[in-house]
Parts: C-alpha cells; structure tokens; sequence
C-alpha cells in the first residue's frame, strides 16, 4: 500500500511531529535521509520507516510507502529526502560516567547539534541541556548531530541541581570565561570533569557561574573577543581527552 | 533627509548587493548591525552608512537615515536591524605570512564563517579560498564572523596555483583526513605552515590532497567519522598555534 493521501491520519501525526509541543505528548521524533535513519537504528530508537513509492530500502522495522508529495510534507528541508524515519524518544534522567557536559541554554540548531557531534568524538559520558536549551529533536539539531545523538546519553535537567548532584560525586566543575581562569592545556587531572558552556549572546548565567570550581579559557589572539560556542566547546573537550 | 521610497536608485542599488553578481561587479558588499559595521570601520572598508530614521548613531563616514520600510527592504536578517554599512571589498592577491589556511571549496556560511572567526583567533596571516567557495561577502558568511573578516588577509585563488607558490617558499603543506595520517599533537615545527580543509561532503579534492606533503588527523573516539568541518579546522589551527 502507497500513502497518497495529505489528510491520511498518520501523516498528519507525522507532520504534527514537526512541533515541540506534540514531540513532547507523545514522546516520538522524526529523522530525515538515509544517513540518520540508519545511525539511529544502530541505537534501538526506530520505530517505522516511511519511504517514497518506486525507492528501496532495506532495514529491519516496518517500512510504509508514500507518494512524493506525502514525502514532501513530512519532510522540513528544502532539499529532495526519500526516507524519514519515525523514532522513539530515549528519556534517560540519571548522570552516567564522569565526563559531563551542561549547556547553559544554548539556542542555536547548528551549534548544538555540533557540540553533540565533538562530545562523542572526545568521550563525553553525559550532556546535560538546561531546560530553555534548544530542542534536541529539533530537525536542524538533529542534522547537524550527523545522528551521534543516539550515541550518547543527554538530559535534561535544572543546571543547579545537576551540579548540586556532581559536586556531591567530587567531579570538578569548570565554568568558561574569555577574561578570567585557568589556561586549559594546564590541566592535568582530566579523569573526570563537568564543563559548563553558556548560551551564545550571554554566556554561562551569574548562579550557573559561583557555582563553578574555575573557569577555563583557551588561549588566543588578542584580536578576538570569543570563538563560536561549538568551536570553543570542541577544543575545551578536546583538551580536557588526553 | 530621510529616504522613504522603495523606488529610489540608491536603495535599489544597496538591494542589489545581496546578489554576489552585482558585488562582484561593483566591488561593494554591506554589513548588519551595529557590532559589523563597528569591526568594519577599524579597517577603513566602510564607506557609508544607512540607519533608520528616529535612531542615532555615531560614526566617522556619512550616514543618510532610511524609513523602517527601506531599512527592512535593504537588511537580509528576519530580526530588526537598525543600522545597515556599504563596504568596499580589499582585493588583496597576495599570499602574507607563514601561516596558511586554503579552504577547498567550503560550501555552508555559517562553517566558512566560523572558520575566519577562529584563524584570526589562532593568528593565521592569509586564508586562501578556492574560487567555488561559498562567497566571502554573502550575509550570513559576514555574520558568522562576527566582523573578524576585516582582520585578516583573504584571497581567492585557484589552489593548485597557490600550493606551487607555497611549495616554491618551503612551506610544508598539510592535507586532512581522517583516516590517514599524523597526529596534529605530534607536530612540533609550527612557526610556517599551510593547513588545507575539503567541502563538507567531499573533503578535499584529489589533485589538490595528492600535492600534499603529509596529512593531519585528530584524535578521537572510534565511533566518530568525523568532526564538524569548523570545529576541525579550529582544533587544527589551535594545536598549530603554540
């Protein structure tokens, strides 16, 4: 059977997806491109597979059918996709490991979907996204994850809390400030840490901040007020692995 | 005065320059918002700048003011921009320094960007773009680095061209990629050097990585393919900078 049908009740749920709000009642999120679909089956998290008519594709959940117009409305970007894949939120609440990262609301698409990528290039354990962060199941987050989200455990969670609870396990906590800290290639002990990384305009809050051990900065060019947030995570996580 | 019509010549012609058409052959290219078009002036590129009625601002070349509707015909950005700066471009053919970014036709603007962003950061003296790069003066390419795009010395050139000329000046050249490689931590002579990053999904072509003297890899985790093409290159320049 082929899906023709815009007012078919499945492909309205599907393209209901596309709000945060339906995501979060029903606990589902979509992916897009053969690429996603297939990271995130690696992960346990899909569900079902909607392909256009006239393309094949080979994978163990149950595959429907649309038609190219179908396709085009469940699918959010500008650019031709023949497979979503439909997906079942992780929901993980526990801090695991002792490499924590915590994003002090981050709101960027790209940024964040970068920063997910680089945590699991350098072994990060646990993301933990403070509640006004951008969606993680936002289309663009998750494009730009290149689908390692499903690699790795994220949460959501009151930063004052999380750091509450690591600070009780001893894990150090390292805020980040461009003026004042600690230049990172001088930390030795990189066994465990929390590192805190703050939204784009305004950086890590005032409460986020006292609560932090130390600040680290990466050392640079006086020309330079800043670096991208997703760069200047990767480099601090890329320090902080040795 | 303050210009209110759609219709008048000046007006269209600041349109016109988000076309990379119309910059290429004018020479021209603006900037948004108060934070470019102050990094803008330092370097002496601003030439005039637009800024809506009712609003001041103060700088050292000629401002004419615009009603909000021209204001928003003339700006490219969703968000409310009040103050708009036409630009000359540098035109700079020379490859200065030791230090050498070639960017193999990088393709998203926020990635080449946040790749100008963190070359200055890193003291890189010349990025060469090769001529399919996503164009240098696009808005969003401004955007991205944060202003820092007048802080540095940018060319076009065809790359094989400009590898012959860093090979004749005993530049080593150092080619990208993942699997094959030296660990960028184990390089020690960092005081010249010519770093070459590939498009996003191709990486760099295969004339130009086989004129490479040696690659460069980062290490990270195995579950990892890759790094986002901004982070990497940010990491790359950053452990070439000590």
């Amino acid at each position: 059977m082929i899906i023709t049908s815009l007012e078919n009740n499945k492909i309205k749920d599907l393209v209901k997806l596309q709000s945060k709000k339906y995501r979060d009642s029903t606990n589902m999120f979509l992916v897009e491109g053969v690429h996603l679909v297939e990271e995130v089956n690696k992960s346990n998290l899909l569900k079902e597979v909607f392909v256009v008519e006239n393309d094949s594709f080979n994978i163990d959940v149950p595959i429907t059918y649309v038609s190219s117009d179908v396709m085009k409305k469940i699918s959010t970007t500008d650019t031709y996709t023949n497979v979503v894949g439909l997906c079942e939120k992780k929901n993980s609440n526990e801090i695991k490991g002792g490499k924590i990262l915590l994003l002090d609301d981050i709101q960027d698409p790209g940024n964040l979907g970068t920063i997910i990528r680089s945590s699991v290039a350098f072994n990060v354990d646990t993301i933990i996204l403070s509640p006004n962060t951008v969606d993680l199941y936002n289309s663009k987050v998750l494009r730009s994850t290149q689908g390692m989200f499903s690699h790795i455990n994220i949460i959501t969670m009151d930063l004052v809390e999380a750091i509450t609870e690591l600070k009780s396990r001893n894990i150090t906590v390292y805020g980040t400030n461009v003026n004042n800290g600690e230049d990172v290639r001088n930390i030795t002990d990189t066994s465990s840490f929390a590192l805190v990384m703050g939204n784009e305009g305004n950086g890590v809050s005032q409460t986020i901040q006292s609560m932090c051990d130390k600040n680290l900065y990466i050392k640079m060019s006086n020309n330079t007020e800043s670096l991208n947030v997703g760069v200047a995570c990767s480099i601090l996580l890329y320090e902080l692995e040795r």
